[in-house]
């Protein structure tokens, strides 16, 4: 049987993780592809680090233009991560008709109908199924196991480290200072953890999800995005007493032609499969106008889990290669000249239901300013929790039924200027799962 | 754009989903797929029934014959069930170069290597998503997305009747009786209801799952089935007391070298996800060397989502048709000279943990006599429950570490014939999730 060159650019991580299954699992991809994957050349500025994947010598070098210039180099894998470089890399290497696998969500969330534009140009794939979920197959099932739907919705944890933050702060009662130095100590957090825990990195996994899933093209700046490091202990606390885990979600609904796409801490009920969802694991929930809810889990990052992602979108590719249909299916989902710009709706059009946290002066009547406050707006409260004490004031918590965002603004706005009310106040939203 | 014709023969509730996805979604399948997939003709015996999806009547035949013979149908969907008739109509399809889409897992269980085959000689496809798992995109993770792994283990909950038996079981305390007879009056379990409580459903369903998971030929007359009619609340109760859930799980593991294929009622944890699983849902983990641990999770069974796996099959084929690549990929995942005839375990080599109920006579000693066999054939016990008392008897309750089935067979053979032993001792095997 015959083999398909590829070549690597970036030899991390998540490289190594690619390396290693190429390697270990060579006899069942070619078992399955009906010819052989070889990775020729293995490039990176940084070859003497120690990295646990070992590569021969000769295949090695610090100019990706090895690989570019290579002609057995028919797929070349991006994993330099990073905006620039890797658009230069990606975009010379599709300019050459070579096919390239990526990971890199960053830059698709930013610059991917550019990039996408240019692979249909030339002919070839741009593949990207371990930019979402890492190890899970999400891009594939929204692109086709799903095919047959009108997808209305998408929620889920997109980030692990977020995810093993909030689960030690959840479980074991660290403050989110001491959870993320833990995951930096871990490695599961950069020195600069800004991606992650301000919720950038799951706004670009959604933007590129939400393309996919709503036939729309990528728009990742109208993601509206929060991050959870001001969630203060407290708020897990009092969210577990009305029923509730704290989570960083990604959400993204179609509602009436418009599309809500956010990234921010979330109630979730406990009985919630995303409640359950610990660690480093990410899970998605698609519904379907014809499925209803599917819900995948796994890994969401990691050597190996985003090098099995990869290596399955290698063999894709390589299938297409074999059989001469190149950008078969469009990477998107729907095809280029069908994708909707869907109007965006804006985060004070958004109907959900509310976790408000206030810090007021224990008086008498200020529980019934609040509320009536709240009740002007039309927001309808759903439970009050009133206890404790520091000194002269009293944390009022409660969580609404649905309201509307612009009003639960408005109305916050006006309780925080009440002389009786101490600080501004928390609000943290609530997903019902159901839509 | 053009239309690829397509025929369906089986108006029933799947039927229904089917018609009435490709009616309500043509829009978004046209956007993805380039091309519109137009139901030419709908085949069933009976026409005259009530349902709630309607034909027009020019459209209809009670000739399965006028869609075979139809050149302008590509695409046949079969969706009679059963086993003759299905058969010969599937293979009267792949003979005239017609492709195929069925749900029909007894099927493609008892003669889908021959159908297989036969479509590998006619280069036309075989497809079969909807048949393992419902609506959720399982074939597809298995032969596509996880592509890059040796899959190493994959067991879940994939049938929506027993688990939603179970359920009322379980949170409702009813008995399977009175659980199946609810099931019945509400459509969810047949009047026969033997194929789904007895575990041969599910049994189908694990025997097409393992081949694509290992690459091995279909071999459902290998796989061990047992199912729920013989759980008694009692063992719900008690399972609950040690910290677990009744579910009925398929099984397939690799190990060393060696099949194992399993499917009965089953101890998993109570905060495993499987054990969240509710009613008729089903959900589905499956192990990969690279990926670690995926699952999916959806609904099982039902006319729409269903309909949506039957309906993103005919998306693929009709995509390999207007590729001109038919068969693109091996419908087992590997190719078929690629598949290997990997040995079956018999279930007494199997190793795994074991909940026990004996009843015996409330005497001293009793359950020393009990451990004093076990613990001859190497059992090890983890926990016991001994309480209550019916007059004389009294029941005595344990789970065990990690034994051999053997061992433990030929222990519970011994312990039966001791005079103060008073019925044959229930067994339940536990799953604990990690390999």
């Amino acid at each position: 049987m015959g083999k398909i060159g590829v070549g690597l650019v970036g030899w991390g991580t998540v490289g190594c993780g690619v390396i290693q299954t190429l390697r270990e699992n060579a006899a069942a991809i070619e078992a399955r592809l009906g010819c052989g994957l070889e990775l020729m050349r293995v490039a990176d500025l940084d070859l003497a680090r120690e990295r646990p994947v070992s590569v021969p010598r000769e295949r090695l070098t610090t100019n990706a233009e090895d690989i570019l210039q290579d002609p057995e180099i028919k797929i070349v894998i991006e994993l330099m991560g990073g905006l620039k470089a890797a658009r230069a890399l990606i975009c010379s290497a599709l300019e050459k008709g070579k096919h390239v696998v990526t990971a890199n969500k960053a830059l698709l969330a930013h610059e991917g109908n550019e990039l996408f534009g240019l692979a249909r140009q030339k002919g070839v794939s741009l593949s990207f199924e371990a930019s979402v979920g890492g190890g899970i197959p999400i891009i594939k099932a929204l692109r086709e196991g799903l095919a047959a739907n009108r997808i209305t919705k998408i929620f889920g944890i997109l980030n692990g480290t977020a995810n093993y933050i909030l689960t030690r702060m959840t479980d074991n009662g660290l403050t989110f200072a001491q959870a993320l130095k833990e995951a930096q100590g871990l490695g599961y957090a950069e020195a600069d953890p800004t991606l992650d825990v301000e919720g950038i990195d799951t706004a670009h996994k959604l933007a590129i999800a939400s393309a996919l899933a709503f036939g729309t093209p990528i728009q990742f700046d109208r993601v509206h995005t929060e991050g959870i490091s001001r969630i203060d202990p407290i708020d897990i606390q009092y969210a577990d007493e009305f029923g509730y885990r704290i989570k960083l979600l990604a959400i993204a609904r179609n509602v009436d032609g418009r599309l809500e796409m956010r990234v921010h801490p979330t109630l979730i009920a406990k009985n919630h499969v995303l409640a359950g969802v610990k660690g480093a694991y990410n899970a998605v929930h698609i519904e379907g106008n014809a499925v209803g809810d599917v819900m995948l889990y796994g890994m969401g990052a990691g050597m190996m889990p985003t090098g099995s992602a990869v290596v399955s979108d290698l063999v894709d590719v390589a299938r297409d290669i074999l059989n001469g249909t190149p950008g078969r299916i469009p990477p998107l989902a729907f095809l280029a000249d069908k994708l909707e710009h869907i109007e965006i709706k804006p985060v004070s059009d958004v109907k959900t239901s509310y976790y408000f946290r206030f810090l007021a002066f224990d008086r008498p009547g200020v529980l019934s300013k609040i509320s009536g406050v709240l009740g002007n707006r039309g927001i309808s409260i759903a439970a009050v929790i009133q206890k404790g004490r520091h000194a002269d004031s009293v944390p009022i918590v409660m969580v609404t039924h649905e309201a509307l965002e612009r009003s639960v603004m408005e109305a916050l706005e006006e309780i925080d200027k009440l002389d009786l009310v101490l600080a501004p106040t928390t609000l943290i939203r609530i997903e019902n799962g159901a839509d």
